[in-house]
């Protein structure tokens, strides 16, 4: 097999165990014909789990790995662990040309460390930056960085904007994603210099498969009027989460509302196949995976607590972002957008 | 009467008009007996409208503005004309004495802008912050900035820690607030320079009445944990607009979701009374009131859109200001922290 169509999995990353993640690889591998996997991590345990999937074992490579990063591990120290963990020899993989994207649902921090470390940051990149799919009212949107990059400055922003669109062209499935800066007003004159600056250079850019729309606000990031959304990595983690804690604090109030008083209890229990609805819109299982981007080489994080469903859909990103050879596309862009900046 | 128990209104300001502030005024007269008013904006339409609240008649004085400031208008324009529009001069009644803070649902900018030219920053404040109160799992939390310094060194987020636990004394009646700074981890090495930084200067200061909890990432905002969130403007602008933003987006799936069928529909017109509770502890009229920290003077913003209630609550954090008299608290607190630190 090519190194095109293959994936490599981290098998033992992940709160939910490696049977889990198996599962979801399997559920992947159904969805997305063709692609095969590299499945790193504990030899005997992987294969006595492929038992169950006689279809996914026929598609895969076990790649044994004798040790595993544990998610409360510092970064700085799983790094000089990175030969010998399930995580490091899954990018090492796609360093060596074997896998052409690598996933894991181990720590963040150590996988981001890691790749940058192995695969090292593209060339006309300063940084890479990390990427997701959140839900709005109509379909997903792209945001970046989400942490990578506490602190940015003006080229950074631009050059997220650029591979945020060309990642939004192949997960969103877009010919010319809507991009906007998370900015505290939409006026010209708000914001940091950094933030205004970046908008004057990418109002420029306008051979770019991208629309520029110039600035949007946290209370519009739902509303389904961009594709993509660029900001620092402190600001878009805190935006990320303060999303993530909100919805889940709108639904413990849901919860409590619902379960204080019989008649509520019985309208709940009428209305259930609306909030599951709801449920579904909302979870982060179909949204799953977080992607490292500016590196040369795929990297996708899916959340540690992801299930079956939430693997699969991780896994397929990934597949796809190899079928339209996503390193390559960013690289294009980049030099067009130099050129056309020249 | 003494400037002491009054409160200047702009009258004129919000986009509910003169008669939503009036009666909101009224009503937080009547909660907060012996409370008087100057009521600043034109004064034949204020006349007028003052016929409906004979009480508040009673309790009040108008003091005639012959222009208003619009909700569009630059700060910068805005504060040329400060001397002639109800927003500047119920600001300059809290700088002459004659009142002892000032309340408009108008332009935050411009607001922001006249406050910090008419009353100054106070002495050994480096910037003012804006502090508002948002809703959580147990009672409110207090957060800043909110977006009146897009960026802000340590200093400055020790100085809102400072100033935001007074205010939490006052506005949510607390001894001794638990404060946190808003970071993207929750270990130490975290964040920014300016954030650690902060950390380990808030750290050491043991005998203030407040007790530091660390970081908080913006999932855990409204889980209860702490009752003061500092962090520059930027990412605090984002996270309360990302936390409006998502509490409005779910409500929205859960009104799609609830109208999706028949039996949904019914399930949500029995449920309807849980609904309701939902929504009166999310609606911003319940946590209305924005307050300017950091001035020789006190001064609240009241959301533009803000119902009777909205006012009346906002007027009411005002009042409580006043009462604990907030600026001296504020001031000595500072120079106990100076000189702790020293």
């Amino acid at each position: 097999m090519t190194s095109g169509s293959r994936i490599a999995v981290d098998a033992m990353g992940g709160d939910e165990g490696l049977a889990v993640m198996l599962a979801g690889v399997a559920r992947a591998r159904r969805r997305y014909e063709g692609t095969e996997f590299l499945l790193v991590g504990d030899e005997d345990a992987i294969r006595a789990g492929l038992d169950n999937h006689p279809g996914l074992s026929a598609a895969s490579e076990v790649v044994h790995a004798p040790e595993i990063v544990s998610s409360e591990e510092k970064p700085s120290q799983a790094i000089r662990r990175a030969k010998t963990t399930s995580m490091g020899i899954a990018i090492d993989l796609v360093k060596q040309g074997r896998a052409a994207a690598a996933v894991s649902s181990g720590n963040t921090g150590a996988l981001m460390a890691m790749s940058k470390l192995s695969l090292r940051t593209m060339a006309g990149i300063d940084r890479p930056a990390l990427a997701a799919l959140l839900p709005s009212l109509e379909t997903d949107l792209v945001m970046l960085d989400l942490g990578a990059n506490a602190e940015c400055d003006m080229r950074n922003l631009v050059e997220f904007a650029v591979m945020g669109a060309a990642y939004a062209r192949t997960a969103l499935d877009l010919e010319k994603p809507r991009v906007a800066l998370l900015n505290i007003g939409s006026e010209e004159q708000k914001g940091t210099d950094k933030v205004r600056d970046a908008a004057a250079k990418l109002r420029g850019a306008v051979h770019l498969p991208l629309a520029f729309k110039g600035y949007i606000e946290g209370d519009r990031l739902s509303r389904g009027d961009v594709d993509v959304v660029v900001c620092d990595g402190f600001s878009g983690n805190i935006a990320l989460k303060t999303a993530e804690g909100t919805a889940r604090f709108v639904g413990d109030l849901l919860k409590r509302a619902f379960s204080s008083s019989l008649r509520s209890k019985v309208g709940f229990l009428i209305s259930r196949p609306a909030t599951e609805l709801l449920r579904s819109h909302l979870d982060p299982n179909n949204h799953n995976g977080a992607v490292f981007l500016g590196l040369n080489g795929l990297v996708v994080k899916s959340h540690g607590g992801a299930n079956e469903v939430g693997v699969a859909t991780a896994i397929g990103l990934a597949a796809k972002m190899v079928r339209d050879d996503l390193t390559r596309r960013i690289s294009e862009d980049l030099q067009n957008f130099e050129a056309e900046a020249a």
